[in-house]
């Protein structure tokens, strides 16, 4: 068997699973997982020092006898750009007398960033690490921590260059589209989005790096006609409305307004149609 | 600083990186990371056993010397629930000769599955492990992999069982989302959509564990009207039309027809009004 995907060349994953009910025998037996640090470990700025909850649990607790360790070095997908604005994370409610290291230090253990903003006096920043992966690692980690008594919030920054396409020919390709538009600029992403039995949908997005060769593909594609193929189809590019659909309006952010006070009094329920 | 993620307590990560060109001191030196295996070692399952390309790469080699190393035991996100259809694998041109428990093996080093089946005479199988990053990683390590001859080919399952939701009043979270539609029967994941700022766009989706209660939610729902608040706004269900934006339409799928060997045989271009 040949491994398709160079990318992940890194990926080493062991196997730590207690043996199952069923007694398969695919199931290895309990197997003790260390790591023994090398030399410069002292040195590591792992920020689980000296806090028991992340600590790895002890041996005797049922949830450490099972499990899978992973570990993951410059974890890019196939085709995965690094750094790009899929890896930028924005952090709010930090404490407003942070200092820029104190912010870097937090992230320090998900590889060196490539970008390292912070904006004390209103109290938020932006840090772009290498992958969407250990961004969404660091995020899941980060998120609700508390530091002077405030809450970080993170969330991925909105992406400021990504346009939708519409009106893409069936011919159409992640990589014809992307080969097209990078005459406007360095494109991080183009995908054209499939239907559940993998069939175009006539419809995709491009995300640049930038935002001006996306201003430039707006304005080019609207003045003239932009063809990928030699049928006069000209595709019709918009800038892409962002929405969050992963992490939603959770309760512990919802403002407790008059409105919300009053809707929620009562208890939910189905009104058959003769009741209204 | 106090960890607010419980979900992630298992998660450690060990920086692993060379000085960079400016010097920061936020950088620590390069590190080696050893993993010592335990006792039951040997008898892991590792698919990388014999594999080259899956072993960790030579010190030598520049891009060992950095990079981020991350073990990770059941990784699941906050909130996440474990074994859910998103975290459920198609995977199409097994080889037609194949065995349920090879199959198994193929994704053993991802963890116990919950479900494993397979349809040797039409060569394809699905399998569902514990978290989502779990079954991506699989997938991003496996897509692609050769087996006598034929490359797998790795997608996420549709979920047979998620509902959109519309005029959803500004005061629900995601947690009265689900909370209300668990009425149906189990819900996996419930979210309220919301802008580039957080602001609840009056959409949301729900994914229910089984087909069931996704059809008795959706019959009750057009029957009656279900109110989640006080106000007299009830939602509006319909089944969740699915599209895949992650891979798209990578160009060594595309049917090379006779549209395809015409259209693509010009450079795309653009062109200015004037010379239409």
């Amino acid at each position: 068997m040949a491994m398709a995907n160079r990318n992940l060349k890194q990926v080493r994953i062991v196997r730590n699973v207690i043996p199952n009910k069923s007694g398969s025998d695919m199931v290895s037996p309990p197997q003790q997982q260390m790591v023994t640090p090398g030399k410069g470990m002292k040195r590591s700025l792992d920020v689980s020092e000296g806090d028991p909850s992340l600590m790895p649990p002890k041996m005797d607790e049922r949830e450490e006898e099972r499990g899978v360790t992973i570990d993951i070095k410059s974890f890019l997908k196939p085709g995965e750009k690094s750094y790009t604005q899929r890896c930028r994370l924005f952090v709010g409610n930090l404490p407003t007398d942070i200092i820029e290291e104190e912010f870097k230090k937090l992230f320090d253990k998900y590889g060196e960033p490539s970008e390292v903003f912070i904006n004390r006096d209103r109290g938020f920043g932006f840090i772009r690490l290498e992958s969407r992966t250990l961004a969404e690692i660091a995020k899941a980690e980060l998120d609700g921590l508390v530091m002077k008594s405030r809450p970080l919030r993170i969330r991925f920054a909105t992406h400021g260059a990504a346009l939708t396409v519409k009106n893409l020919s069936p011919v159409i390709s992640n990589e014809l589209l992307e080969e097209a538009f990078s005459m406007f600029g360095p494109v991080e992403r183009a995908v054209v989005i499939v239907d559940d039995r993998g069939r175009a949908t006539g419809k995709g997005f491009v995300e640049f790096a930038a935002k001006p060769p996306a201003r430039k593909a707006l304005e080019r594609c609207s003045e003239g006609a932009f063809l990928l193929t030699t049928t006069p189809r000209p595709v019709i590019v918009e800038p892409m409305e962002q929405f969050d659909d992963e992490d939603g309006l959770p309760e512990k952010f919802m403002q407790k307004t008059q409105q919300y006070l009053k809707e929620k009094r009562n208890p939910h329920g189905l009104l058959s149609l003769e009741s209204i």
